[in-house]
């Protein structure tokens, strides 16, 4: 088997090479998935789609934080490989079923899949990743032993059960019109919808498999993994609003057509006057325009235009008509998402929550310190020191 | 703990009270539904929407299914109970994102959960459901050991599997507008989509249970639940065009408005002249109207009538607008529905399925007298009886 540590240079800090480590680790875990697809002809349809998001450019954080924290702790690479895949499994069908929730355009620089597939096959793909997913944690058993395999079992229903509480907060608030939140209400909601599947549980499942199971090490690990998601989520959050489409893979602004809570959002609206923080909150109420009705609307809207011209329609009916229309679908204006922009910028959110994203990068990098009696150096441990130096460097 | 057995009388034939069993077993079951739910107070929203559909009338065939062949095989209601409560997350999990992929309006006589919170919300709770269902299956090792808890997670695993390949095939032949499948390709879908996680993995988790671990007897179950499947199906697929909808908990006709691949409908096709059929499938590969869909066009219908009565549209204008409306909606109506009713009646489908049903109840019959060697007379040997005989007097 491919070792990603061989590729990755000398354990030299100049030579190391994160990106070379990620990507590598990335293809062996799109292998390893591919090996757990069933190759019998009925399902192709199916599982051609399962393989859609995984194969799509990214950078593959999670296998490469399984892969060295089990290798920083002394496993070998076959011990953690089936895991990290199922991992990347499960986050798959998570970003699928979020998009279908959140009703998102673009994942990965590309349409997402209920916008290609339809809402009943990308719920479906879903679950048949989540369906995939409990044989190879069974098979762990004959390679790292019952123990360590039942641990990695348990952690993984622990971080589903996480994540799903952690996606019902948020459509909760989204759906009350919760905003009368604070920073620690986000930490709580990111902690759980993305921290645990992202950040604690790979390197929770790493350490198992390397036959590491003692119970403080754990709770390093967990804090650690904390510090780090929660600094990344706001970074991707600062992203999501300030970055360019291409570096970003989803569509710039998502967030606020999205009426997302965010600690920029959030402090935003904490700093508004009142009359401008009711107005928010008003336009963040507002469902975001579907591309289909908005092809349908414009083509009404045509429609309208020549029943006019012809003589059909008085202006008086193409004005109630188009109220209507506009008025029924009580959808966010591209006018109102930039004055909600620009409130953001008044109140300089953008730099709060770089300021709040580099208090939980700083304590990532001392709960990092804390693991070196677990963690001696090693290319393995420069991968976590790298992706803690990368939460910094993108704090800035 | 309460015992279905105790209650559900003698075992003498007379004295058996199938209704009872099933009534008794599915409150055990949902008792042990609510022990399995966190108590914290964060996620109350999610943990109540998660008791939504068990809670609705049903009549608990699978953890009945689960409990007699555990009972039946010798094995204590203990040492199933948690996985029966597994099974039942599971199946109301798939309800709810079949619903969703469905669009299905009805659920138990009640509307469906995407109906009443949403798709959002109905996704996540059948992720959390999934979610939920990993942790009880690991605590079964300290009731029943280690061997048949294993082969429990096997099992549920192969379900899991088998169920979103099946309704993966489903969702392929609707996009594909496939029609030319005969009843064999039904057969492997049905088997799949529901046979696996309603009959037959439900009394090969109770065989497990019960510790019975002989691939013999494993072989019989299946096949013994492939054919209670299939008949039950068949006749499910029956009632949805020939029942009412109190007596049957989902809309009537329902199947023929999302275009399903029955049975009766590939054999009335079959049946069908060539202009008729293709009439039928012309009309099959419109969408159902949505609800949400109608009423707006509803509220537009009153406004152009209103302004034709005003004179600001004229009959022309109010027709075109009409047409553009319904057309690109390309929905069924009901009197292509009715058409495809009348087709059906023709071709005296409904008797063919039903003649189909029998053969497979005949079939699962024969299946159970194969088990006698292993399942002796008891009460809960009845309880498989019973439902065998069910299936018999529906096909009559």
């Amino acid at each position: 088997m491919h070792e990603p540590t061989t590729r990755a240079g000398l354990p030299g800090r100049e030579a190391f090479d994160l990106e070379r480590y990620l990507a590598d680790c990335r293809t062996l875990v799109l292998g390893e998935i591919q090996r757990l697809i069933p190759t019998q002809p009925g399902g192709r349809a199916l599982y051609d789609l399962i393989l859609d998001y995984p194969l799509r450019e990214a950078k593959g954080l999670r296998p490469a934080l399984a892969i060295a924290t089990c290798r920083g702790f002394g496993g070998k690479i076959d011990a953690i490989l089936p895991t990290a895949a199922v991992l990347e499994l499960y986050h798959n069908a998570f970003l699928i079923h979020d998009d279908v929730e959140d009703d998102s355009l673009i994942r990965r620089g590309r349409a997402t899949l209920h916008q290609e597939h339809g809402i009943p096959v990308a719920v479906n793909v879903g679950d048949a990743m989540l369906a995939m997913s409990l044989e190879p944690l069974l098979e762990n058993m004959a390679v790292i032993g019952l123990g360590p395999s039942l641990l990695i079992l348990r952690a993984v229903a622990r971080m589903s059960r996480e994540s799903v509480e952690g996606q019902a907060l948020e459509l909760d608030w989204i759906r009350q019109g919760a905003w009368d939140l604070d920073d620690d209400d986000y930490v709580t909601m990111v902690t759980k919808k993305t921290g645990w599947y992202s950040f604690i549980t790979p390197m929770m499942v790493g350490a198992l498999a390397a036959g590491e199971l003692s119970s403080k090490s754990a709770e390093v690990l967990t804090e650690f993994g904390q510090a780090l998601g929660v600094a990344f989520q706001i970074q991707d959050d600062i992203l999501n609003l300030a970055g360019d489409v291409e570096g970003y893979g989803k569509e710039i602004g998502g967030d606020l057509w999205e009426g997302k809570r965010t600690v920029i959002l959030l402090h935003a609206l904490r700093c508004a006057a009142a009359s401008d923080r009711q107005r928010a909150v008003e336009i963040l109420a507002l469902a975001r325009p579907s591309t289909t009705a908005d092809a349908d609307a414009a083509r009404l809207e045509r429609t309208l235009d020549e029943l006019h011209t012809r003589g059909d329609l008085t202006a008086a009916g193409r004005e109630q008509l188009l109220v209507e229309l506009t008025g029924r679908r009580g959808v966010k204006t591209l006018e109102q998402v930039r004055w909600l922009q620009a409130l953001i910028e008044r109140s300089a959110s953008l730099d709060y929550a770089a300021n709040v994203a580099r208090f939980w990068a700083e304590r990532a990098a001392s709960k990092l310190r804390d693991l070196s009696q677990w963690v001696p150096p090693s290319t393995h441990r420069q991968v976590l020191e790298g992706v803690v130096e990368y939460v910094h460097r993108r704090a800035r």
